[in-house]
């Protein structure tokens, strides 16, 4: 099951890979088994620092798998069990991604439609290949991106996301990083260095520090202002008193690199 | 009354024209009251799957009638009561749009102040016209935009609302498009083409589901993650279960287009 | 004490200038005690209308003063209640802008990093100079920047705000425009007087208007869309009923500048 999932370590960084090309990558049941799997399998994992996750093939992710769906109505009660648990586990795999100790990044080609957009979206960041287009097109198939909706309305302005809901259409690379949807774009052949360079810039920080604020961002974000702020203060106040930052800022005051012993 | 706010069927789409060019299309107590009516006619119209909401004359419309407004103060209470009243009818007309079964389109052009840019606000995707400017300018007269803030506030940046509000400044239409305040720019002799292309495009897909996912949309924004996609979930599994989103996703897999019956 | 923020008054707007270019405007204890004054003074004078924020020497604000900091560490509980104090009061004195009466204009030059970026975010608008670059870059040294956070992610989208904190690396005047963080850029040479030009604007307003528009802004933002037009409906009612607002409805349907009494 796992082979659906590659992981490939690169020093701290980890790299799935999503692999179904296929089936452009589609979220079928052992996909999101799979990919379930690897995400608690890093989360538990110390040494590694930086998640990027890409799909096999020519694209990103395309989403459910239909077939797969299709065939969930043969049960008595037309499938309702069955796409009630499949949503849930969906819905699980895509807030594992915020609440994983590590930042992920979407490495993007291809398309991203549907769940494959949703799962661009809940990535804490997203790099994507010239070329790449954007969807949550069910629509227009009678299957209206309920779900994908949750996480894409939480990246880009509200019409923007209804446009895109209602419309089925894509939109392109330029228009997904002016919007908030991805944060870079390159050329199709230095998508994995770029991709690369971005989680070693992160990779290279003070894990501690990383892991604290990612968790924090995800809390205080739907907070009122007097309570996010109690709560940041809180994060920081932890986050002085290790031993490396007291080391951070020193080295920082003494222009000299700092010697962490993470 | 209803000659105020025409309304023009094409087909399966809803053209509602304010008209009262000779005020911008002010929204005094008579358009309120015409909205209200077609927006309650519109909502119960099940043949009606897409609504457009356009100006007669030079502009889309120029908020709230002054002189209307003015006149109210003759009452005994200086016209705190008609106040009072005004801006809950004027609340209950913008939150009818976003509350409405069918997705509402703003066909804008010339200008779209205070009230009139809290319209474009409100509807749920905004085309405009090359030259359109948009502004929340009542504070120019010592009225604060208080409750166009509400909408626009929800569309666009924090500091992009303020300075609008405290400047009373327009933004054209490349920087409405850029923050988020409207979806498309089109030249102005092509902009009645352009939104029904649009208001087509999403007319063509199936009507339940643009309906259940236009209420999901406003239903889970607010929400936090997990009751977010507690929602969202629910109403995916009731998508899945109609007989033409079946037929939807059968369609897809066998390369054909679907035989909806609605 | 109140010199490090000097305070200048031009008619009705204040300028304050945080005034310790030797360690970039360092947010020590005395300055954000200097600051903390300079609001509380600020707040309870009906004189002025608009206040600008910036700072001297090369750059506007480079975050917390990291020797002031580290000295901290000496207490018994290394600093512990130091530190909780410290981002206490600075969290005091951030959440203090959007509370102030008068609308607060960040001028900015150089570099806003960490919790000088904060101030950015905090501040209604900010004008920067064509060459400034916008940081939280605190995971550079080991302290993630969880209060500058606060500001910036409801300032900007999630994926560019997420970027920047966990990357440490800068964005430039333009991005920061695309992306909310500020309002306007201008070449260097003509910072203040476009910011100068920004405030005055605002000053022109009716005051009141534009205080009670303030209050509004924040107080509704986080609301529920039928709660917030609630609020601000009420608040529209109270302005209408001022004798300056009733003038200034009267002037402009007589074309002639209001006569305000204020």
């Amino acid at each position: 099951m796992t082979d659906l999932v590659e992981l490939e370590r690169r020093g701290v960084i980890a790299h799935l890979t999503m692999n179904a090309p296929g089936s452009l990558n589609a979220l079928s049941d052992a996909m999101l088994a799979a990919l379930k799997a690897r995400f608690t399998e890093l989360a538990a994992d110390q040494t590694i620092r930086v998640v990027v996750l890409k799909g096999a093939g020519k694209a990103f992710c395309a989403g459910h798998d239909l077939k797969e769906m299709q065939a969930g109505r043969q049960a008595e009660d037309k499938g309702r069990a069955y796409f009630a648990d499949l949503f849930e586990r969906c819905a699980e795999v895509m807030q594992m991604i915020p609440a994983l100790p590590q930042p992920v990044i979407a490495e993007v080609h291809g398309i991203a439609t549907a769940a494959g957009c949703q799962l661009v979206a809940s990535c804490d960041m997203a790099v994507a290949a010239e070329g790449t287009r954007f969807g949550v097109n069910g629509v227009n198939i009678g299957l209206f991106c309920s779900t994908p909706m949750v996480a894409l309305s939480r990246n880009v302005p509200r019409k923007v996301a209804f446009e895109m809901l209602t419309t089925g259409e894509f939109i392109d690379a330029a228009r997904a990083r002016e919007v908030g949807l991805i944060n870079r774009i390159v050329p199709h052949d230095a998508l994995d260095a770029e991709t690369s360079r971005l989680a070693e810039t992160v990779a290279d920080k003070l894990s501690a520090a990383v892991k604290i604020g990612k968790r924090a961002f995800y809390d205080q974000i739907t907070l009122e202002l007097a309570a996010a702020y109690d709560h940041a203060a809180g994060v920081m106040v932890e986050n002085m008193l290790w031993r490396d930052t007291a080391e951070g800022l020193q080295a920082f005051i003494e222009k000299r690199k700092p010697d962490w012993a993470e």
